[in-house]
């Protein structure tokens, strides 16, 4: 069983994309993450889901969990609008704090692509051949493969 | 909205469950991790679904893509048969190298689940009152609420 075998269209978001539609995105169709691709259609990163929250997360709430709990109910139901019109760009991590890429070829084996889902934490890999996005395998559908094989 | 708003029942595994049977949990509902719980059905860590597919990978694959890239594809296939009978906890980190635990009490907003969600790398929170697992919100959940709201 390789890659191949296992890839599924996976919808894409864009640098430029509104953090918040890409939010919506994830929520709206159950996505585990997202992949993040370049003007060429190439992924640029793969966010597993909370990493797509943590866009709109602010630091020092991520840091301290006190400092999350001394804003009141009312403001923290709105914590999503703290993204205003930022794309998602403007909220992905600086490029050298970005784990490595969960992209694999449509040759990788089983054990390739869950060994890369448990480095990076991320429970998606994009599939790319020759410069083209194939689609993404996610961790159900592997798990879901190599349990009924 | 806090945690008691969000808060849904959620399948546990205990310690002494086989690990091979965690997987299968993770996959058959398609959830997006797992909450381990003591013999007082109190959670001892709540791992991420790529967390869950870490006990089964070798750690060797998992620090160098290339040696999981040399394992032929019919090994490859069978590579969860090498959680044999193991249990959850002979799979689990050692204690010191398990990140904070994603528990939240019923009165959590949602601003400081997402910021746990986020910090600890985990798309679900168990909720936790007197002593009593209630069960979990789940990233999906929060999103849907905090992005209809």
């Amino acid at each position: 069983m390789r890659a191949r075998d296992l890839v599924r269209e996976f919808p894409v978001v864009g640098l430029d994309t509104p953090a918040v539609e890409a939010a919506r995105l994830l929520a709206g169709q159950n996505l585990p993450g997202l992949i993040v691709t370049d003007r060429d259609g190439l992924p640029v990163t793969v966010l597993p889901g909370t990493q797509v929250l943590r866009l709109a997360v602010p630091q020092y709430c991520q840091d301290d969990p006190a400092l999350a709990r001394m804003i009141d109910e009312a403001h923290a139901d709105l914590f999503l609008r703290q993204l205003g019109d930022r794309s998602v760009a403007d909220c992905l991590p600086a490029p050298g704090r970005r784990k490595d890429l969960a992209v694999v070829s449509p040759a990788a084996t089983v054990l390739e692509i869950a060994a890369l889902m448990a480095r990076t934490r991320t429970p998606l890999v994009a599939v790319v051949e020759g410069g083209r996005l194939l689609g993404a395998v996610t961790l159900d559908d592997l798990l879901d493969r190599v349990l009924a094989s």
